[in-house]
């Protein structure tokens, strides 16, 4: 009947930080917020509440907030990878170092026809993570894109699928496909430019969602993917999870209405989560 | 000891619909939620329970959606129109409806340099409301935008306020200003076209609060106001409410660092709160 | 073309503070959330973006977190009175304080069926409010519920309403009544003893709910208004606002199966909307 | 340059279900939401979007409704295993399911001092949770707390950790201990009640929590595991996950005032975050 500690870690999450840039002739606003978790020799913080290779969460948070001023200079990649390098050199009780950093998006103005140096406005639900876990031996780099709201009005079917005693949904080979998806992959090594390079990749999902003929959504899940990784030589590895945010036609002919595949219900749930992984062999 | 029933009302809320509009060449689609409510002759519904002068709120949600196919092909505000006069006309023992729509944004995607013709990304919190109140005598309509997040980097100081012995606020000449703000006017009558005119009164409100020296919160929600009802006479009353989203100055001076004005603790809570309503005299 | 400031506001939201009374044997806990607004002669703060009548939001969160130490020791209408009168007596250009408190519901933990001294759980979604209004001439006291989740499984039925052509409802004698439900209501003067009639009110409210024979929301709503003013002499008025959360029987019939009113699919949105006040005459 | 689809499953979230088991002297209400997802064969349906194995997501739901009928007469967990045991009979394209229901808390209320046999009240933001995970070789059954919301105001301290040029956070022998806790636990098999030993679980946790003299958050985490995997045999692995909901000392001595341990600001974020497992050897 004895059993003993697995697997555990502890750091502090939602560390939330802002900055500003300060260009000769415009400002940019980075509003991020961090995750730091670390993995080590913690047994004995456990078993008898030894402390004395406890590192607090506060500080985890003042570094956080002391490190940005100089190195988080350009993507949350590079500063994620500081964030893990210092960490895990300051702390020989740890042996990995987790940090995941989420940027908000800000979009520039644009008044009277031209870019404002210095205002702002919310530049949508979605957001850049970048996921940073390093130990002894190696560092791993993964980014992604979070909330990712898109829609389209055709190009996409389902059909032919199973059908039992407990089947009503009907046929239909042009429906809305909405999807708040979530993206992430890992790459082969540390790219030269990762913010560049997040950029690129978020581009080429966009193209595959609006101009692949959907036969379903793991159909156009599996084309996004397939579409990354054949594009970008550096991606190892790519997930994509795509909950459903189904538009239901509503039934207007009990109204004695014609519904021409114009008029929906938009709903939150029930809602289809698929997900899938693609990997080079 | 006796009383009475006195205000009430009752109705529908987040009747969530989205309709493709399909153009010859491309496809729009709209996403709104509705709010019907109404107001009337219901004392005995309280009273004794007696249902027959209720319209189900279930059969506002069909009416909705039935009205959509041929009514919904413009403006929020003007679908919100025809479903207050179809709620009034048809329904002799209500006094007044309330309509408020909901507009969430979706923005066209570009591909391949381009305008797609059905794919869409999310636009951005901020959303499009229109409220209509109409009763046997008159309507009123009013507009405004929801969850308008915007972000200033300069041009925005806070001193020479109150001190007394809870003060520990410094004064600064250059803070971040950020707020989630909410902005409605009414209209005076009904003016031509409320679609556009929404389009020109949301750029108006940002080209104020971009290019605004701003001495408070306060001040720049004036102005902002100001600037609205002198450039559009159509509007009769403008209310603005602000909630600041604090970006705080990190201490970073305890660590032997300077801050200077770049490094900063976003926060949500506590928050101030500023709400203020020009109308015309 | 002219037009002035009308209505206007500030102050700071969501200051968020928790106590411990330390009781000889045991602890309580008490934790709360506290807006603080502020009305009076700001007409050039907006308008020149002059701050010297300006109390900054910062201070005021700092002075009820000082405060809190010596006069929050009962109920948060008590707190809100103390809070109100230091705000108007301190502040000449003031002319109306709005102070708004919700507790936090923590229920003591039994531990080997003893009540533990330090220990407790969440109490549920139900909060308890507080609103005080005070001017130069006079202080109003409310009090209320928030997030009062309720659900009867019987006893509810909504029969004889209007059919017209867009009706699809169901009449029905039995149903689910659920709702998670808001009511508040002003007291006439200053109760001696507003924490405890607090209490008595919400369960007044609640056996009103359990024990009504319902004919609609509505007829419920207006029994709790109606009992909880006969009751409690010092209630002027009382308003009730009862959002459904609707449980709809489930179409079971389509696969051969009965579905003697049992199972439901629970649903957020769409939902009803049913508000009302009493008052005395 | 190959690739493959590696992992991947897809089913339905959310599907929101309540039931009313009606008992000849009183009714229960028992409101669920049910996840399922359906892993196999289905690389077709990725890669040339061949639906003939996809068993709809809508149907699923369906089938959910539809079982729960017959089946949802007990603990969640039971028919979690009805479901699974459902959807891998009859899907042969299918090589495992997992099913995870999350049960809301309902109380009954208590009116002229008895149970009300049919009027219940939100009983807290914790649910209950089962976890069905089932192949053509085995089913692991787990179960767990979600969103478990304690706090104790004394015997939780925190010391001699580790200090570093970013230390800023000071040692206490005594601080609030507050978390929204998530445990979740698997069995050793299939345990005959799963419901009532769902209860004596959790009793077992809550005993520890409010009992345990707390060197840090780890020390408890673990001292709850540890009394769990001791008192319930049936037990073979338990998970723990305890975000810190911080009480932070609001700093009165500025204002000349004493803090004697009495008044805190409650803090959303940022926040620490421990995990840990604890397994059988």
């Amino acid at each position: 009947m004895a059993f003993h500690l697995d697997r555990n870690a502890y750091g502090k999450q939602a560390i939330r930080l802002s900055k500003i840039i300060r260009r000769p002739d415009h400002h940019e606003i980075r509003h991020i917020s961090v995750n730091v978790s670390l993995k080590g020799d913690f047994d004995t913080v456990h078993t008898i509440g030894d402390n004395t290779k406890v590192l607090p969460t506060d500080t985890m948070k003042n570094t956080v907030y002391a490190l940005a001023k100089d190195k988080f200079t350009a993507s949350i990649e590079e500063f994620g990878l500081h964030l893990a390098d210092h960490f895990l050199s300051n702390n020989p009780q740890v042996s990995e170092v987790d940090i995941e950093i989420t940027e908000f998006s800000w979009k520039r103005m644009t008044i009277d026809g031209a870019p404002h140096p210095h205002s702002f406005i919310d530049g949508g639900s979605e957001k850049h993570e970048a996921h940073i876990k390093k130990n002894r031996q190696q560092t791993t780099l993964s980014a992604g894109i979070k909330d990712l709201l898109i829609l389209k009005t055709t190009d996409s079917g389902f059909e032919n699928y199973i059908k039992d005693q407990y089947t009503t949904l009907k046929e239909t080979a042009d429906r809305i496909f909405s999807t708040q998806c979530e993206v992430s992959w890992t790459y082969d090594g540390l790219p030269p430019n990762p913010g560049q390079l997040y950029n690129e990749i978020r581009n080429n999902l966009l193209h595959t969602f609006a101009t692949h003929k959907s036969l379903s959504v793991q159909h156009t899940l599996y084309a996004m993917g397939e579409n990354a990784l054949s594009d970008f030589p550096s991606i190892r590895e790519i997930t994509l999870k795509m909950p459903n945010k189904h538009h239901i036609p509503f039934n207007l002919q009990q109204f004695g209405i014609d519904n021409e595949n114009e008029i929906f219900i938009a709903t939150d749930e029930p809602y289809g989560y698929i997900t899938g992984t693609l990997t080079r062999e």
